[in-house]
């Protein structure tokens, strides 16, 4: 049987674990040209909560009785395509179970002997390749210019921090808990992370990026942003990757700096990292340079086994995981 | 003696006439490489609210007791700069005033026989080429596109709808009152135009920009900045020029649909024209051309007498006035 994760309702405000059903469903069977994929890990990432969501967003919404989506690596164990034949690793989007057919479309396949299999869903993944192109590309940073990072802890911000370094800019996390800033300085070598959970964000942002900020790499939204807003530099770039705070609100908050994009000149943009496909290459072959020359740490929170992936994509959307947030599934 | 309209105090708020002082000051004496410039016309433009705070904004910020600063258009009356002899007209930053002395830093001689002298503070002005760059360099519209500009009637909204149809995209206006509407679009050609003082909005946004809007070139800010974000489409540019029904709150308005700029990769960028001084030139004569080939209309809502300026100016932040607010000194 494959053991599937399904969507058995849109959720209301927060989601809840009974948003989600554990169904055990026939095996897929792989057609010609087709692929059997044993999933073995399972990325959980905060765009999935918009997924969850009726109606507009940047992907495909799930309808109720559905298998959530979500990007995995795995196994071929069965193969009729020449181009992924059995035993090959691959990263692909099978979305939450056990097993899924594909026809090679969006798969890639990937070496374990170069990396950790898990990688392949964070640094070496979607979540490292956002932070490369959204910082590099949509922040442009100079060196000596400040960047600051929301969700710094997080699979996205902590790249987006070690990178900023790399780049000879001044890197400031935002993140929950003294353990997390604690990590953004200490294993990532920030130069200042703020707690937001410890008061006064305001004065917290005005100590640790004196100079003001030239570039807001922004994952959280609400009133993170609004604070941020306040301390811009004339000429600031705002890469909006994501606006966790907002997922699950029944009614946004409301942003009020926003005349100072217009006193500061100041740009801010939203992305999608899958409209720069043709970009992902050479992102993923600098981030293995890095990664290979020990300038990028990296940390996963693994969950264990398929039943475990709600609970722990609760718990993501709540701040509670450390580290990329994965599901290891066989 | 000299006419000066001085600011009283930093406004709380809405501005009132108390805010201002007229005083009759000596006559200012030109020295050696300088000028004496007797003010025609003064503009009045919805920034000047901006400068009248005190603390950071895009332009120094005006002091208690100092003249209110401001475009003009004059004449030289005394020269001892041979760069400006006597008789030519001037555009300049001579304030509210009934003369002023200049060492012709900033100063453009500009000839009455081509234009009228208020265009020179109109659709060949400052306002002109805020409209010209904001849509063209910020906006970037493509042939079809739906470009939606607020404060539609105003000096700046006015060019960039006639721009917009030039450039052969859909424009939509967005004004206050069926007198401004029928304006925009009898005499301006804009494809539509929605009232706000109407009604619902949004419900008028999608029936006037039935496919999304493309480009929404931002004057005003506020509730109409987040209805407007609810249609934008993917890919969509906001350039930000002002944000005038913010100015004389004591808390600005809380944009809660940012998410739409995510969702749509979507660009907001705030921008002021005195940043672009190198483009100044091939704009006016882009919009020179455009006005001699009748492709370009204007009107002008004159007040006349210095004493009459901080009414007038009231009056245009209120949305009172019906095209480019002048006022005429002498």
């Amino acid at each position: 049987m494959n053991s599937q994760i399904q969507m058995a309702a849109h959720p209301d405000g927060w989601v809840k674990p009974g948003d989600f059903k554990l169904v055990e469903a026939p095996m897929p069977k792989p057609g010609d040209g087709e692929v059997l994929i044993r999933v073995l890990y399972l990325s959980l990432d905060p765009y999935m909560r918009g997924v969850m969501n009726p109606g507009k967003s940047y992907i495909t919404a799930a309808a109720p009785g559905s298998v959530m989506p979500g990007g995995t690596v795995g196994e071929v164990v069965e193969s009729h395509n020449p181009k992924f034949p059995v035993g090959v690793h691959v990263v692909g989007n099978q979305g939450w179970q056990s097993y899924a057919v594909s026809n090679g479309k969006g798969l890639h396949i990937v070496d374990a002997k170069q990396a950790p299999l898990p990688l392949y869903l964070s640094v070496l993944g979607m979540p490292g390749v956002t932070a490369h192109i959204g910082l590099l590309e949509l922040g442009r940073p100079s060196p000596g210019e400040t960047v600051v990072v929301s969700a710094a802890a997080g699979a996205v911000g902590a790249v987006v921090g070690q990178i900023a370094r790399i780049k000879d800019c001044r890197a400031v996390g935002i993140a929950g808990g003294a353990e997390k800033c604690a990590y953004a300085v200490n294993e990532l070598g920030f130069d200042a992370c703020i707690d937001y959970k410890a008061g006064d964000l305001y004065a917290q942002l005005r100590e640790a990026a004196p100079g003001g900020v030239d570039v807001y790499f922004e994952n959280v939204g609400g009133q993170m942003l609004d604070t941020v807003l306040r301390r811009i530099n004339r000429g600031a770039r705002i890469p909006l990757c994501g606006m966790i705070s907002q997922y699950n609100l029944t009614e946004s908050y409301g942003v009020k700096n926003l005349s100072s994009l217009l006193v500061n000149r100041a740009e801010m943009k939203g992305f999608i990292v899958s409209d720069y496909l043709d970009r992902w290459p050479a992102a993923i072959v600098e981030l293995a340079g890095w990664l290979k020359a020990g300038k990028l740490k990296h940390r996963e929170d693994v969950a264990v086994g398929l039943a475990n992936a709600p609970a722990a994509f609760i718990g993501m959307l709540e701040g509670k995981n450390f580290g990329k947030q994965l599901v290891k599934v066989a």
